[in-house]
């Protein structure tokens, strides 16, 4: 139990025994059959969510029912809506299940205690937030300044895994097109081999 | 000097003289004329930079010459290729002043020693980062989620004072569009009103 949270955060972190104890007792775990729903828009989001199996996405639905796909989550990969999660206020996201999935769930109390408690939690925190803020800024880089070619190879190298588990109509979602629009792309590519 | 630099750190975390003067002898000033560069895509980013006064820029150049806008940064922001920055690759980036500006620069030695030497400098840079990454995926939802209309409004909303400050052709790169798909937009909105 834990296992890919404790590896993962001693990877970035190193833990003594007793932290990891600590930090332990502040952990929840939560399955999720495929489908189910993490979070639904209008609830506050009131944990970080840390895939230790499984696969997750982050949507919002728009006025005319479409979804955007912000973020999927596979394993050792950590899923929230931070903003709802900092200000309490309602989430404009959904959070489900691509896969059945095991999640380590950190309320907001857990998070504000651990932060007091151990400081290599807030550290662990700040290199965590460092590679999310990366990662988004690759793929904004990518959105505004790339052909869509570029983007979906840029995706496929970087998140092949994504790529074969998740269906294709969601990827398109996740990189802002039609699906017939990414079927085109992946025919041109397909082309050029 | 370090006046708004201070003034934005207290408003996160409150600092006591002693930790104030220690953050203090980490800090240097560095003024930019408009166009100067601060940083020149190839080189690695060496800095976190905070605006006392003034108005800079981050943005790539794509193989066609055109310049891709991602971050604006007035007065009270910090700007960086944070991807850079941590690992010493050369930035894809280049950052360089729209107007006359004076900044505060942190080294990455600087920044390495204050973490280890100030326990408030690492809840400062998380909370920086918080903050960064939530104005990040906002920007990310109103792209992949928004019409162009909607986009526009968002920012105007958002970012007055960069509205008024920064040329409008520079708007529309930050927003991935072409100058006169701006215009249409902005002309659509006015004629709504």
């Amino acid at each position: 139990m834990y296992e890919r949270f404790f590896k993962n955060f001693n990877s970035k972190v190193n833990l003594s025994k007793e932290e990891q104890d600590v930090i332990q007792n502040f952990l929840t775990p939560k399955k999720l059959r495929k489908k189910q729903y993490l979070l639904q828009d209008g609830d506050p989001c009131k944990f970080l969510a840390f895939v230790e199996i499984g696969a997750l996405r982050s949507y919002s639905i728009d006025e005319k029912g479409n979804e955007h796909i912000i973020q999927f989550a596979l394993e050792n990969w950590t899923i929230s809506d931070l903003y709802s999660f900092l200000t309490d206020e309602p989430s404009i996201y959904n959070i489900d299940a691509l896969e059945d999935s095991e999640l380590v769930l950190i309320s907001k109390t857990a998070h504000e205690e651990l932060l007091l408690k151990v400081p290599k939690y807030e550290t662990y925190t700040r290199l965590q937030l460092t590679g999310a803020y990366i990662a988004m800024q690759k793929r904004l880089t990518s959105i505004i300044g790339s052909s869509l070619e570029e983007r979906y190879a840029n995706f496929n190298a970087l998140y092949p895994d994504i790529v074969q588990r998740v269906p294709q109509h969601m990827i398109a979602s996740f990189m802002g097109l039609q699906p017939e629009t990414l079927s085109r792309i992946r025919r041109k590519i397909a082309t050029k081999k």
